[in-house]
């Protein structure tokens, strides 16, 4: 595949995102590597061992973390998250990759890659690791206002992804709510579970409440981007916060720091199992290309793994979803 | 204080509640407490050596984990929840708590026991404990649909109970939203934004993401009820399944068990911190009288955790809600 980067985005661009991207290019020799940035500041970062299948993309400024994403979008469109995205419009590449302002991803992909027929919003999905496995959340964050209908769209797009990505051969769907039986939740949540409740294409297994999110009750879990992103990052946090606390449980005396070092092993491999930056991107869901979202603060294994996610998962992905989508008259 | 207990409600009622509820009295000498509940079943569970300072009112049935809450109090008004709940509306008790369906217990504490005025709907406040400390949460589920002004009284009345409950001076109030400038999130969550940075009576401190509820990136967070609970519910599973795990990678051989029952002590201290039954009950903000609200599974010690809360914390609460509210002019 033709993957385009963008080096200015995320907490620790380029020099990280740029040493993900060498690093996936030396190991995916199939592909090519498109990195936007600008040449002044990309090119002495790549050093003299430049892979072959690795080339850089000039373009002019960037978006900041906390910009305003249309406003920026506007004011800079040559900003290397716009540009990124126009090389996947112009056909250039097949798929574009930005840890930068989650916002000016969207806004650049919904304005320059445009949307799959019949989906009026994406979604941004993310594989949310626990202990017990994994589990596909949308949307996390790119469509905060959300009707019953788009919750319908993201459990199908969802059902869909879960099967090609994450060999699920039939994907439970669970909507997130505060109750099990139907009519929990407000308005959009009543709603929504009567037309997953009555969507044929779909394993529609119910109502999850947010204690049964990380104990397998469901493959696919759709609620809107506000939810999402909050239950999510919780979810992140709060992992975080037990992991530190069990490693200063666990230090201390001589006698602790020794027991310690027996269990580290299997603590480090439970920290990794958790840890988002294995599992690299979100897919950003409904848009008529393959866009990639990375956590702001990826460092290059993230970037790499991303990338090498694109990579296994994104080819014809968008095509996919459309024909899906319409064969089987979900929409 | 008089102390109204359903003892008919949650996972584990009557037998745990009414074991809680004993050994509270037993501890409690200066409070009374009034068990609710169908004599036939209640009464056996009462031993010989009753405390003085309990007795039991009787009522007619209960209200289910999984019934509509409306059509049961209709259909059932002599069930447990509905008569601890007129107790405190004659002033023969002044707190009820129940661990039973939490929409019964809010719906008969707005139908007996009536709001503060000023105040639209009720909020749960429910003390969410991290390793770093704890951090109150409002609303965790009694009004799944908010309006902005909602919001702003959640955040008033959180206040006035950290500084009562948890004895922090001046409280920091934050908005649970998906980004922390002010322009973030949906409709709700802006015009809230707003309302709350207009607040004179409150310490508005921003916009916190979920990644930063367990950082101590404020003592009191508002948001709606949908939200609240999702989050709430979600945390308390990620910290379930991650102490599990950790629980898992450090058993087998021999070697690791050894090791592990040397830090088996801190371990443990680790998981009571965290654990939501050391806190109890949690209370249901703006109804004119005090109602705490027990998790589904409390046992016997959530219950006596729960009333012993509802002792130290809530003589008078609801009228110094009210005259707090009146005398700053927040509503």
């Amino acid at each position: 595949m033709r993957i385009a980067v963008d080096a200015l985005g995320g907490d620790y661009a380029p020099e990280e995102v740029v040493s993900g991207a060498l690093a996936a290019a030396r190991g995916l020799l199939a592909d090519e590597i498109l990195l936007v940035g600008d040449p002044e500041t990309v090119e002495p970062l790549l050093g003299s061992d430049r892979p072959e299948n690795l080339s850089l993309r000039p373009s002019r400024g960037s978006v900041g973390m906390e910009e305003d994403p249309a406003a920026s979008l506007r004011a800079r469109p040559e900003a290397s998250v716009a540009v990124a995205a126009r090389l996947v419009r112009s056909g250039e590449a097949e798929a574009f990759f930005s840890a930068g302002n989650t916002g000016a991803t969207v806004a650049a992909a919904l304005l320059w890659v445009g949307r799959i027929r019949g989906i009026r919003r994406p979604a941004i999905a993310t594989v949310m690791p626990f202990p017990k496995g994994s589990v596909l959340l949308l949307d996390a964050g790119a469509t905060v206002e959300c009707r019953p209908q788009d919750l319908l769209s993201f459990a199908v797009m969802g059902s869909i992804f879960a099967r090609r990505y994450m060999k699920i051969e039939e994907p439970r769907v669970g909507l997130v709510n505060v109750g099990e039986e139907p009519g929990k939740g407000g308005r959009l949540a009543r709603e929504a579970h009567k037309l997953l409740a009555g969507c044929a294409t779909i394993r529609f297994v119910g109502n999850v409440e947010g204690r049964d999110i990380g104990r397998g009750a469901a493959d696919v879990l759709v609620t809107d981007g506000f939810t999402g992103n909050v239950v999510l990052k919780t979810a992140e946090g709060v992992a975080r916060e037990i992991l530190a606390a069990v490693r200063d449980a666990v230090s201390g005396s001589l006698l602790h720091r020794a027991a310690a070092g027996i269990l580290r092993p299997r603590l480090l491999a439970l920290r990794s199992r958790l840890d988002p930056e294995t599992y690299g991107g979100s897919f950003l869901l409904g848009v008529d290309g393959v866009v990639v979202i990375g956590h702001g603060n990826t460092r290059a294994r993230g970037v790499e793994n991303a990338i090498r996610g694109i990579s296994r998962a994104g080819a014809g992905l968008a095509g996919d979803l459309g024909e899906s989508l319409r064969r089987e008259g979900a929409l």
